[in-house]
């Protein structure tokens, strides 16, 4: 079976162009099948506020209205997606820009929640495997960012890191994948103050372990459950950590399997 | 020879939400390989103002400076093409949107004019045919906007109709190309204050005689240059008019040959 690197960035490397360059230029030399997924960062945060938008809350909930819901479609798939696919060609990667619904890449169903209403925010229902296989297969490098459709001709605002997974485990049809998120830190930390206290490996097992010592807790726990269920969907490694680590992988990070 | 059709729209389609939507429903219903190029119409200048960006003229040229180029590139390769991409999906189109820099389709020159700085325009240099020819044949339906890159990392803002010229040019070394300029009339026109006086052929000979006797004149004639300019390299037939001939080809307009 053919591999595939599916790597997530999010705000930490996009807001900062020197880190982006760099992240850009380590993405570039990976070989191979490999498929790049972005956040938005603060741009969208920023942009909403330079035209008087006023972010609508719910319960502590972000919602996208429908200005914002234009605004993350500018930032996102225009600007932010537009200018890495240029750097990436630049570097001689045939990078190509999507939004999922560009060749009904990624349909997604609006979310429907009993009590909030998020506005344009989609969860993902499938994802076109096979053309995203053939781009591959045409040594396209896919770049996606966090907006998806419903087939209906509605745009909707998609959690990146869920992107990220689920063409990972649509991708583990065809493709042996190994999924990388990389983040601030240096992977899942033994101690949340030091970054060297990387735990370098995590199964099932020990996640459990680790949750019942209070050592895994408050945000990484669903963040690792995403994980364990990719794995349990069919991805075959995922990596947490710092995109240092593509650079030189004596770099410490976290690999789960399960 | 297999045909492709290439249909520019402009800013009177795209400005106004109920043309886009039954334009985009007759696009929908073309058969065979097709190939939309859209322009940008109003709503980059009303962002622009909205974020407190003066337009920047230069002897009567407008210059794409640094904020206008992400301007450009978040309107027209964001919201204006992701939105038509969706709506085609909507369709059953299996649509996806492209900048030039996507699978580096089209790589331009930054305009390097002896008197006027244009800021970030680009001039086409090439066409990335072989993958164009892949996508139709992959019967996806490339939706371009009016932004290409250097392949040096650098988005430029290109003509929109420069941009349908050079695609169908490309093609036509490979399909038999009509390409198809929709604008606010009907043709070209005898009068150019009457709709009904279409001149419904054009080619060549007639041109210049109609070029002598002034009923063609000022800023047709560039634009008809160009037409015979794109004739010449290969395309086969060149139509402009109204959309509304797309539904219903009995609709009078101008068909341009050698």
């Amino acid at each position: 079976m053919k591999k595939v690197t599916v790597i997530k960035i999010g705000g930490n490397i996009i807001d900062n162009p020197a880190e982006l360059e760099q992240f850009l230029t380590d993405f570039s030399k990976i070989e191979g099948y490999k498929v790049l997924v972005h956040g938005g960062g603060k741009s969208a945060t920023k942009m909403a506020q330079s035209i008087g938008l006023v972010p609508q809350m719910i319960d502590g909930r972000r919602i996208t209205d429908a200005p914002m819901l234009d605004v993350v479609v500018m930032i996102y798939a225009g600007q932010i997606n537009k200018h890495i696919v240029a750097q990436l060609q630049a570097k001689d990667n045939n990078a190509i820009g999507f939004s999922g619904a560009d060749g009904n890449l990624i349909q997604s169903t609006k979310r429907n929640h009993p009590t909030i209403d998020y506005g344009f925010v989609g969860d993902v229902k499938q994802v076109n495997t096979k053309l995203l296989a053939t781009l591959l297969e045409a040594r396209v490098v896919p770049v996606f960012c966090a907006i998806t459709h419903d087939k209906n001709g509605q745009l909707l605002n998609t959690n990146a890191d869920t992107i990220a997974s689920e063409l990972s485990i649509a991708l583990s049809e065809v493709f042996d994948v190994t999924l990388t998120y990389c983040f601030e830190k240096q992977g899942v930390l033994q101690d949340s103050e030091d970054d060297s206290s990387v735990i370098t490996e995590i199964n099932e097992a020990l996640y459990q372990k680790l949750k019942e010592e209070k050592v895994i807790h408050s945000g990484m726990i669903p963040k690792l459950d995403n994980c364990f269920n990719s794995l349990s969907r069919g991805v075959q490694k995922i990596k947490i950590g710092h995109h240092k680590m593509l650079q030189n992988s004596d770099i410490p990070h976290t690999t789960i399997t399960l």
